[in-house]
């Protein structure tokens, strides 16, 4: 984490001196990410950020600080964050599709957040019957918190429940495995593994898992054709 | 919906008649997504679904149906699923970085789940203090549903809590504007938007919002490096 300091303090120095900067996260920037941490830092130095300019785009900005030149009086900062394929996207499409329907992500990390209030997490999502997508489940110093997170989630959960064990997504060392929630604790968990608890609906379809939307609950569906009488008026998603 | 339904049996009975076929959704296919329905209809029908070859992933699977020629002989559908950057990760960049901590993604679509279950999850994500991403906030037919939320989580949450109301995220028609919890009945929201309800440590910067992670306040920061006496030997996060 300290390495992730650095980083981004380099990057702002970069930028505050003239130069474009690109600070590059694996996945998507914004989640779990350093994307947090450019603002955090910016804000405890007193550093502007703004927007490129883009006339498509309307905000509206909240009360907050007005632009001043920085502590060095530089102007500030052009901050443009690009979206990417997070682990828990890419994760899931490798799993099947546990997260068609609400989900919490939690990480297990309680080296900046109190384990009370991580445990917390995990007992009022598998209360409220989430899908639970787990980061950080393990690592060299942090062993023991994967199996707490299970005992708390089988005391509302079906011990049955499929979960999907994905590490390295998309990457070389690319490795996933299906467990039942009380098998969890054998599973292969590593430093690079998203966990994908499944719900009291979701369901294991040959290699795979999925959650449903209740799609083949509420319209009849028949070999080759949908079944219109019971179809309600169409709502689109948005997607 | 309906046509949902319809564009995946199409995709599913295109494919076994033996032609390839691409099923294409906006933002990502497995959050809140078709690839569920694709495994929800192939399980309906019995037809089997199978992972592309691929020496490099080891894939344990589940107890499931044995691979068995489908319902008409044919051998089933070789499926493979493409993630995307969905529009919570879209949403967010544009907003600043309001995930990058632990954060529950809610559907307010009552169409094929009861109400009482997406109000429990709703309630819980409060108390638990996740960030609340909103999806199908309101449509034509369902225009109530998020000031019910609202007023859900302001039994939680402080009224003056940041929310980042996103619509059409890196379309045309992107808008992005910034209220408070206390507000939102006012805010812009459609069906293609995407609300970022902050938890309570959520943080307004400029004309962005954000989640700190801890950083700032776990290690020392001045101006231009980094105080190494309080750091923890680093523990790097999965991404």
């Amino acid at each position: 984490m300290m390495k992730e300091v650095d980083r981004v303090e380099m990057a702002i120095q970069e930028s505050l001196s003239g130069h474009s900067c690109a600070l590059i996260s694996g996945g998507d920037p914004g989640i779990y990410a350093m994307a947090g941490l450019v603002f955090e830092l910016c804000q405890k130095k007193g550093i502007p950020v703004y927007r490129p300019g883009a006339p498509a785009s309307r905000n509206t900005p909240p009360a907050g600080l007005p632009p001043e030149p920085g502590p060095d009086g530089e102007t500030g900062l052009i901050l443009e964050i690009v979206p990417g394929i997070p682990a828990l996207a890419a994760g899931a499409a490798l799993a099947g599709a546990p997260l068609t329907h609400d989900f919490a992500a939690i990480s297990l990390s309680d080296l900046l957040t109190k384990w009370e209030a991580i445990e917390k997490r995990i007992t009022y999502a598998a209360m409220a019957d989430f899908v639970i997508v787990i980061y950080n489940p393990r690592s060299r110093k942090r062993t023991w918190q994967l199996e707490r997170a299970q005992k708390l989630i089988l005391a509302h959960r079906d011990k049955a429940t499929p979960v999907a064990v994905v590490t390295g997504a998309m990457r070389d060392n690319q490795e996933i495995v299906f467990t039942r929630l009380d098998q969890l604790h054998t599973a292969p968990v590593g430093m690079q593994t998203v966990l994908f608890i499944g719900s009291s609906t979701t369901a294991t379809y040959m290699d795979f898992i999925f959650t449903p939307r209740g799609y083949t609950d509420k319209y009849t569906v028949v070999s080759g054709t949908s079944d219109r009488q019971n179809a309600a008026t169409p709502d689109q998603e948005a997607t």
